[in-house]
């Protein structure tokens, strides 16, 4: 292995793109007529299709979870730390699948896809998925790789809303759930930050009602959505930390609108950088996904029933300064597997770094869903 | 009193606005040659013109703080539930005035006036006021109102920012403050939000570098501000009681992007309603004197010596779920009192109602400032 990638790198990856033609009836009552679904895989796939494991991925992120793209590539996969050889989702013994949604913009299809009705862009004619269709599309998959059944399904935020939608609709397709920092739903509050997100860039000038491919795009709207979510990313304290106790950057005070604060350039910063390697349409219907999910509204609101006939089992693990999807909302989906009587284990994990941490490199956070995974791994004779 | 207006009003109520001529020097070294100042007056400025109460607004209010403009105004003040007869601030005894800040729209000179020395709308050429400027400017009118001390300067947010100040600069000139809802120095979250929100304004393509007077105004822009502001001013469990436990409009989802949660619609209003009364530049200034204040920076950090001239009485207030200025920042301030060995009431308020709290009529709040008024009141033998 070269030199500037680590060991414990699963090394250079390789992205795969599989064409699905056989309509998906969605949820909306819309169908999509055809759909691609691109994914990334690591590890080994055993020779009894019994080792996958089914990665998720959240809001802004994206099927390269792990490894690098080529050698010049900077950065590894968002989820690196978790994914490779000796790392929890361990690749020595687990095929691991990591899955674009659908409706987003990474090569699966997505409002920035040609709509083959009208060889365009579909922009806001993308049919509204949520992530109930995305379980049903990645079925498809999975029965194209001839796996019938996941060791586990596990993601975090939205992904891990993902990984329980396996449990309540395919749960003998899926031996265990892990679902990290996710909420059974979403607060009123969380509704209102999307809310925001959505109008910055639905009132941008260059949105043009969804249709600005090819020409100018809603660049300022999507650079605000994302400096939005970055806030309710991170703690209070985290940010404390992250930009210092007194905050300044170490200049006098401009007295003019220029960056005073490290925390103005790095929200400058973040937003700026998005907006070159994500889709404003797709933040749209992604975080519309997030607001319509809502597994327990199909049963009067009881999240336990959503769960009748689930017989899975589930690690559920939250942070305590995450304040977006507090750990609350993680107790309730803790909650409602017990009284299901199902095998869960619940872990709040002490950390400073607000919704984030899911994505960080926690000592306590990384033993769980090892020792977890470890257990499935031997039940399982891998 | 007319049938309509309450008897606990003040009743129909008028504003004055001062012109003052003598140039204010600002912190930022700039000065403004001249200025006016915009405020109201409440109750009776007694023979020994010792009953004086100056009240200061928060970022997006103003010196309409109690009574009816007309008879056809349909709401009050926005502190009309606390000042008035036999209210807290009881107009019987007390002579309240209340004043527009620097900076803001409502008659006192900001962005919006015009320049005397361009005959144009100052714009982006006002120069940065800080709440030290507006303790600086208020003393003006305090002299040609001929008084000499405040009994009391009372505000509620940014405005018990303005409360603190007073005593920090003229201590002399007030005898007690009270700080709802207040900080010593906002967060790097806090500055986070004003951050967005002014990214939201001056990206607004109608913004043209604040000189948008006469033309289009940023309404996006200014609408998307407030909307995030109305976000950190609401808890969480505010916002979920205020749009019902299951969120939705009692429609089936839209699957598109119309509204389909009580907030959404609840924020697109605020949002549209704000542009009608408030001016985008002074939303830049208000929030810049928000990221600015923090007394302690001339100290070394150290709050307590902020206050060492202090010899006044101190009434802070905070509340449970005020998640914008945390019940946290007020006891730092009342720490920061009580090394002085001042004479300061600190009160954690019980209230589900989030930083939105100090604006409304809450038992043991103004109980607290009732109790605390009465004090003043007998000890100066009013």
């Amino acid at each position: 292995m070269p030199e500037r990638i680590p060991e414990d790198s699963i090394g250079i990856v390789e992205g795969a793109v599989e064409h699905f033609d056989e309509p998906l009836e969605l949820e909306s009552s819309e169908r999509l007529e055809a759909f691609d679904l691109a994914f990334e895989t690591y590890g080994t796939l055993n020779p009894e299709r019994s080792n996958a494991v089914l990665v998720c991925h959240a809001l802004s992120g994206d099927q390269h979870a792990a490894g690098y793209l080529s050698m010049e590539d900077r950065k590894p996969g968002w989820w690196d730390n978790m994914i490779g050889p000796g790392k929890p989702l361990d690749t020595e013994r687990f095929y691991v699948v990591s899955i674009n949604v659908l409706g987003s913009c990474k090569g699966s299809t997505g409002p920035s896809s040609i709509n083959p009705a009208t060889g365009e862009p579909y922009g806001l004619e993308f049919p509204i998925v949520t992530v109930k269709d995305w379980v049903a599309s990645q079925i498809r998959l999975m029965d194209r790789l001839g796996i019938s059944q996941w060791r586990a399904v596990v993601g975090g935020s939205l992904g891990g809303m993902n990984a329980l939608q396996w449990a309540i609709d395919y749960p003998e397709r899926v031996e265990a759930c892990v679902a990290v920092a996710a909420a059974p739903k979403l607060s009123a509050q969380n509704i209102a930050f999307n809310e925001v997100a959505r109008q910055a860039i639905m009132t941008d000038p260059e949105f043009h009602g969804g249709r600005y491919y090819g020409g100018e795009k809603p660049r300022r709207g999507l650079a605000l959505a994302r400096m939005i979510g970055h806030i309710t990313y991170l703690s209070e304290d985290a940010m404390r930390d992250k930009f210092g106790r007194d905050l300044r950057k170490g200049q006098p005070l401009s007295y003019g609108f220029d960056v005073d604060f490290e925390v103005e350039s790095y929200l400058r910063y973040q937003g700026r950088r998005f907006v070159d390697r994500f889709d404003a349409n797709s933040y749209l219907y992604l975080t519309k996904v997030l607001d319509y999910f809502d597994p327990a509204a199909d049963y009067d609101g009881d999240l336990s029933r959503a769960f009748a006939h689930s017989d899975n089992r589930f690690l559920v693990v939250a942070f305590s300064s995450d304040w977006r999807f507090s750990a609350e909302r993680s107790r309730e989906i803790t909650r409602a597997l017990y009284t299901n009587n199902l095998d869960v284990t619940f872990a709040e994990i002490e950390s400073p770094h607000g919704h984030d941490a899911f994505l960080l490199n926690i000592r306590a956070y990384h033993d769980m869903v090892a020792t977890f995974m470890d257990r499935l791994s031997r039940d399982a004779g891998l």
